[in-house]
């Protein structure tokens, strides 16, 4: 099969179809998304070698005898090796010699075929489309926020940074009955935020005043300067996003105001895709292309342009 | 009266006698401590300008119609306005406007009397002596640790720094039950804490593993190095210490395995007051030497010397 292989640079490169170990099942993938982090793939982030990509949706396609045969899943993208202290305590998802789908020593979902371990897989409700489906594993990851700095309905709180992060963060907090905030640079995505509940502010513009929790989805240096000025004392800081460099911390900053900063990565599925089953987000305003796979560089060139939300690839044309 | 007062310098200085305000006692001081805190003004942290020093005993001198008069105290050193929304919300600890004994504001404890107002006061058991009672506020600052995160009986955790607050961070979370691991620099003072169930290390022997809490109570970027690196996925590391600079962060370090950093500064006095009454914590291995207020500027000395952990000032002396 022909996949987006990364080794050093991007290309399409003709790989073996995956064969499932023990305990996994093979995805036939529909559609894919293009991650920021895929993007730091690119600079060298993970020193990552192999098929990338870790958001999707698909169809199970062997092996003939699983119970997952011909269901459409998506799928949890950290594999523990089931062993160690911390699988044993159910941090799986933090495992040392984890691998990860498209990221770490497992290869990705910008193929035709990908292998997952079926206690990996989410089956997708039949009334959820693909185009819903596949933005499971970034909603899920915007969920998180609810779990690791659970937000209480009469809290205000903002989001730093309106990319499709942000913006999904923003949506499911503003569920929440919180009032919402949303900073960014961008006036057209913060649009997609205001019919959602979401008050938007360009950042430069944002109205004095503290929250009780904010979360920076910028992945700036200057988004966790706006985010750690704006939280009120004992409140909570959530780091959505990483970057490459260092961030010049004053210790005070924490201290004295006995400030909370918690980092945050992946999320519960089964959540997100209720949410998307029932209505309450609809992502499909982030869309802004699809390619086919065969013109997969051509999506990763799109997805680094300025101000572009997310870009889709779409897997079903080859096989 | 004559009082060590910082302005610029320390002097021992003619001050008038303090006149208290409305809901204001004056509090005949007895004994002092020197904290770290105090060292810091000295090098200008605060900007602060008045009497020095923030912890205390002492009895109420006056108004004459106190429900307080006679009576031994100890007292929490921040005052808030009372007014903000922060007040309001029962933050006065954190009040934007707060004057803080000793280091913002309002002059403090090196001296024959100080005010406070009488909503700051706990009144010291009979059965706790003087000595007991001067360590009620760094008592209550590491207490702190256990209300900004809660430590299971069954967690391992590491205190990083063997000065006075590292150490009696360390004899608190031994209380709770859990494994308690210090990790300090100084042979002497890990032995203080060997006694009271917790395993001590020089920093650079630490066995290798990871804790679900590391408390930094060094007061050094190598402290909160050792910290982040120790801390396992999805644990807490707590900040109790403030010093002058930026520390390096690196933004994965806390989003990858989702660690929490949270700031930690002043405590519950009424809790320390019961370990201290019950004999649970005895403070007394950590006083070095204890001056007269006239020799204060000795003791500020005296405190900098490399190793010492506890100065306390005798204030009874003049009037």
């Amino acid at each position: 099969m022909r996949a987006l292989y990364f080794d050093e640079q991007p290309a399409i490169k003709e790989v073996p179809r995956p064969v499932p170990g023990p305990g996994e099942v093979v995805v036939r993938v529909h559609l894919a998304g293009i991650c920021r982090t895929d993007l730091e793939v690119l600079k060298g982030y993970h020193g990552f070698k192999g098929i990338m990509g870790h958001e999707f949706v698909g169809k199970v396609a062997a092996p003939k005898d699983s119970p997952w045969l011909g269901r459409r899943v998506v799928g949890e993208i950290n594999i523990g090796c089931g062993a160690c202290d911390l699988c044993r305590r159910g941090l799986a998802g933090h495992c040392r010699q984890r691998r990860v789908l498209g990221l770490k020593d497992q290869d990705g979902a910008f193929a035709p075929y990908l292998t997952l371990p079926a206690a990996n897989l989410h089956a997708v409700p039949p009334e959820v489309p693909e185009v819903f489906a596949v933005f499971t594993e970034p909603l899920a990851a915007a969920l998180r926020v609810m779990e690791v700095a659970p937000v209480s309905p009469s809290a205000r709180v903002l989001v730093v940074g309106d990319g499709p992060l942000g913006l999904q963060v923003s949506w499911v907090l503003a569920l929440s009955g919180a009032e919402v905030h949303l900073a960014g640079h961008h006036p057209e995505h913060l649009a997609l935020a205001r019919p959602r509940g979401v008050a938007t502010y360009l950042s430069a513009d944002l109205p004095a005043g503290d929250y009780d929790t904010v979360v920076e989805a910028s992945g700036s240096p200057a988004g966790l300067d706006l985010a750690l000025s704006r939280v009120r004392p004992r409140g909570t800081v959530v780091m959505k996003s990483t970057y490459v460099g260092r961030y010049p911390l004053d210790p005070a900053v924490l201290v004295v105001p006995e400030v909370n900063l918690v980092g945050c990565r992946c999320g519960p599925f089964a959540g997100a895709l209720r949410l998307l089953r029932d209505g309450r987000v609809d992502p499909r305003p982030l869309i802004d292309r699809t390619f086919p796979l065969s013109r997969g560089l051509e999506a990763l060139a799109w997805a680094q342009r300025p101000g572009v939300l997310k870009v889709l690839i779409d897997c079903r044309e080859s096989d």
